[in-house]
C-alpha cells in the first residue's frame, strides 16, 4: 500500500460485430477500432464479438505498445467473442462459460455458437486490485414473445453468482460488455442489487453520448429501423458496471458513448455504440473503513434487502416459467420420437408380410418404402437429439432454481435478523449487514 | 465472532458408483449408505456418482433428520452425480462445468455424458464460513498410455481456479471428491501447491484404514485385480483435503476409510472406500494473525514458490502435448472428410453418366449405388461433428494454457520481488508472500 493518492482509470466496452465476412466492412472497422484504441489509450478495453481470432491477433499487434497486456477468451466451436487489452499487467484470467445460451436448431439466431461466457481478468491499478469483467449475454430477437428470457435470466444469474464469488478479495469490481437487457430488466436488476454494482451511466458526473446513454440506435447505418421497434429511438443494452469495496471508493467523473458515426470515416465502429467511462479509485483508509458508512446507509438496508429478495423471486419465477416450457418441450420431443419409432416398426411388419406369406406380393413401392424408413430414421435421430438437449437444458434451469431458492432463504434469513438487531438495539447493525447493496455471504 | 472455542467438523466423501441397472447391488448399498450416514452423524456429507435423482431423493427423505441441508448439482445429460448432504445450514451454492470431459465416442468410458462439474456450498461452522468443494475428475483407464491426461489436468487447473478465485472470502476451504489421482500425480501437486490444500490423511494425527489410505483395493469384491495393474495392493484417488486462513488454523484429528467390507453386510459400500476425516478448526484472534506465522514459513516461501513454477510448467507442457494431438485429431478428421466428399462426388459424377451419354447404361448395380452414398453420407457426417468437437477441445486446451502462461509469470514477478526483499531485507517480507502455500493474486 504505497500510494494513497486516488487513480484514474479509463475504461472502454465495445461490441465489434465481428462476424467475418457476414458483418458489413469488418476489416475496415477493425482497422478503425485499432486506430482509435492506440489514440486513446484506454487503461482496459473490453471487446465482444471478436469472433476471429485473426481479429483478435490484428488488434494485438496493432496494440502492442500501448496495452501491453492482452487477453482472448476461448471457448465452445466459435469462441467467446471475448477479449481484453490493458495498460497494465494482468496477473491472472479465469473463464466461466453459462450453462444455457440458445437453442442449436435456432440456426439464424446463431448464440447457440458462440460459447457465450464470462472472462475475468484480475490486475493492480495502482495500489488497488481490479477484478474485471467481460461478458455477452443471449440476444434478445422480440420483446413481446421473448422465447430466451429465461435462458437470459439464467445467464445474468450465473454471471451475479461468479462475480459475487470472485470477488471477495478485490478492492475494484469492474464489468463492461453487452447485457442484451435494458436498464430496468429483470436479470439487470438482479446483478446490480445483489453484487451492489453501480452502472456508470446513472453514476456518471458529466455525460456525453446519444439519449438516455442508448448503445443500439436508430442514427446508426448498421442498424435496421424494423429491429428496433418498439423503440424507435433505440435502447441501452451495453453497459460499464463498477463496485468499491472498504478499501477504495470508486467514482465516475465522466461516461460517454460514441453517436451513430465517426468523424472523417464513412460509417462508424460497430452496430453497437462504444461506452467509454472515466472512474476515480480513492483507496481509503483503514480509519475511514466501517463506522461512516454504516451509519450513512443504515436507514435503506433493510429496504435494499427486502427489493432482493423480491428481485431474486421473480427470477425464480422466470426460470420457472423456463422449466415448464422445456419440460413440455422435451414431451413432445419424446412423443415424436415414439411416433417415429411405431411408423418404422409398422412399415417393417407390412415389408415382412411377403415373406411370411410366401407368394404374396411386396404390398408397398419400392422408393416410397425407402423413402418412408430414412424419414423414420431422421425422426428418430432428430427426437433423440432434440430429448438430450432439453434434458440438459433442464438440469441447468433446475440447478438456477435450486440455488436461486437457496439464495432467498439465507437473504430471508438475514433480513430476519436484520430486523430484530434493529427491533433490540436501533443503533447498531448486526455486522454482515453493514453494506447495503452488497449482500455478499462471505462478508 | 461469539464463539473463538475450537469447532470440530467430521466430513465423510465417497463416490457411490450409483449407476442404475448397472453397478451391482445399487438400491442395497444406497441403504446401507442412507442407514450408516443416519447413524454416523458426519457434519458434512459429499458423495459423487450418485447419477441418479432419484437416489439423491431417497438419501434426501432418508436423513431428513440428521441432515437436513442439502443440495444435488445438477448439470449435462445425466448430471454431474454430485451431491451434499450437511447439518448446518447451506447458505449458497455454485456450480463450475469443466470445459474438457474426455470424448463422446468413447461410450464405454462414459466420463463425457455425465457433465463433470465441481461444486461449492458455502455453510457456517460456528462462527467461521467454510466454503466446501465436491468434485470428481476424468477417470483414468490405463496409467501407461493414458490419452486422457491432457483433460484431467485442464480439469486440475480448472479446479485449483474456480476455489482459489471463489475462497477468498472463506475462513476455512474443504474439498472432498474422487480426484481419480494419485497422490504425487501432477494434477494433485498443481492442486494442493497452488491453492496451499493440505491433504487430510498426510496431516492426520491418528489413522485407520487401508494400507496407504488408499481408496480402490483388491480386498473389495467389487473390483477386479486387473483394473488395478500395475498397482496391485490398490491406489489412493479419493482425497479429503482442506485449508485455513488467516482467520481459522485446521488441523485433522483424525481420519479413517472403509477397509473392503461392512460389518453385517455382505458387500461394501461402494468399489471406493469411503473417507472420513475429522477436522478441528481453531478459529484465531487478531493478534495471532500474521507475526507468528511469518516468521515461522519464511525460509521455505521462496523454495515453495519456486516449485510451483515448475508445476505450472510441467502442466502447460502437458496441456501443450494435449494441444498437438488434438490438432492432428481434428486434422485427421478433416482430411477424412475431404475424402469422404470427393468419394461421393465422383460417385455423383459416375451416376451421372447415362443421362449425360444417353443410352449408355447405369455402370452402378442400384444397391451397391445406394450403399457407397450412404457410407459416403454417413463419413461427412461424422466427421464434422468429430471437427467440431476438436475445435472446441483446441479451444478450452489454449484457454488453458493461456491462463497458464499468465499464472506462470505472475508467479514469476512474485518470485523475483521475494528474492530482492530478501537480498535487501532477509528479516523483512514482502506482504504478499508471507503465506507459503497460498500464493493467491488476491492476497
Amino acid at each position: 500500500m504505497t500510494n494513497m493518492d486516488s487513480v484514474s482509470v479509463r475504461v472502454f466496452s465495445l461490441n465489434c460485430w465481428g462476424i467475418r465476412y457476414l458483418s458489413k466492412y469488418c476489416p475496415q472497422r477493425y482497422a478503425m477500432i485499432g486506430e482509435m484504441l492506440c489514440k486513446e489509450q484506454h487503461d482496459i478495453v473490453l471487446l465482444q464479438e471478436v469472433w476471429s481470432e485473426k481479429d483478435y491477433l490484428f488488434l494485438k499487434k496493432k496494440l502492442a505498445s500501448c496495452h501491453p497486456h492482452s487477453h482472448y477468451f476461448r471457448s465452445g466451436v466459435i469462441g467467446s467473442g471475448l477479449a481484453i487489452f490493458s495498460k497494465h499487467r494482468i496477473r491472472d484470467t479465469f473463464l466461466y462459460r453459462y450453462s444455457l445460451n440458445g437453442y442449436p436448431y435456432m440456426a439464424h439466431h446463431g448464440d447457440w455458437f458462440g460459447g457465450k461466457a464470462v472472462g475475468m481478468a484480475i490486475l493492480n491499478l495502482g495500489s488497488l486490485t481490479a477484478n474485471v469483467y467481460v461478458t455477452h449475454l443471449h440476444a434478445e430477437y422480440s420483446r413481446e414473445k421473448d422465447s430466451y428470457l429465461p435462458h437470459r435470466v439464467v445467464q445474468a444469474w450465473e454471471l451475479q453468482q461468479f462475480i459475487r464469488h470472485t470477488s471477495t478479495g478485490a478492492d475494484v469490481v469492474i464489468l463492461g460488455g453487452d447485457l442484451n437487457m435494458h436498464p430496468q430488466d429483470l436479470g439487470n436488476r438482479l446483478l446490480r442489487a445483489y453484487n451492489g454494482l453501480q452502472d456508470s451511466y446513472l453514476e456518471t458526473a458529466k455525460f456525453d453520448g446519444c439519449e438516455n446513454g442508448m448503445t443500439l440506435i436508430v442514427d446508426n447505418p448498421f442498424i435496421s429501423k424494423k429491429e428496433l421497434v418498439p423503440f424507435e429511438k433505440g435502447i441501452r443494452i451495453d453497459y460499464i458496471l463498477f463496485k468499491g469495496s472498504s478499501k477504495a471508493d470508486v467514482h465516475c467523473d465522466s461516461m460517454s458513448t460514441t453517436k451513430g458515426s465517426v468523424p472523417n470515416h464513412p460509417f462508424p465502429y460497430s452496430d453497437h455504440e462504444a461506452l467509454t467511462a472515466e472512474l476515480r479509485l480513492e483507496p481509503r483508509t483503514p480509519a475511514e473503513t466501517g463506522s461512516d458508512r454504516q451509519s450513512k446507509n443504515k436507514d435503506s438496508a433493510t429496504g435494499k434487502l427486502a427489493e432482493l429478495v423480491d428481485i431474486v423471486t421473480e427470477a425464480r419465477t422466470e426460470v420457472k416459467v423456463g422449466l415448464h416450457c422445456a419440460e413440455r418441450m422435451r414431451y413432445t420431443a419424446a412423443r415424436t420420437g415414439v411416433m417415429g419409432l411405431a411408423l418404422l416398426f409398422l412399415e417393417l411388419v407390412i415389408a415382412a408380410v411377403p415373406y411370411l406369406a410366401l407368394g404374396a406380393e411386396q404390398p408397398f413401392p419400392r422408393t416410397s418404402f425407402y423413402l418412408l424408413a430414412v424419414l423414420c430414421f431422421a425422426m428418430l435421430l432428430t427426437t433423440s437429439m432434440l430429448y438430450i438437449f432439453y434434458t440438459m437444458e433442464l438440469k441447468s434451469l433446475q440447478e438456477a432454481e435450486d440455488q436461486m431458492r437457496l439464495g432467498i432463504g439465507s437473504l430471508q434469513e438475514k433480513l430476519k435478523g436484520f430486523r430484530l438487531a434493529q427491533l433490540h438495539n436501533p443503533s447498531r447493525m448486526p455486522p454482515e449487514v453493514q453494506e447495503p447493496g452488497a449482500f455478499e455471504p462471505e462478508e
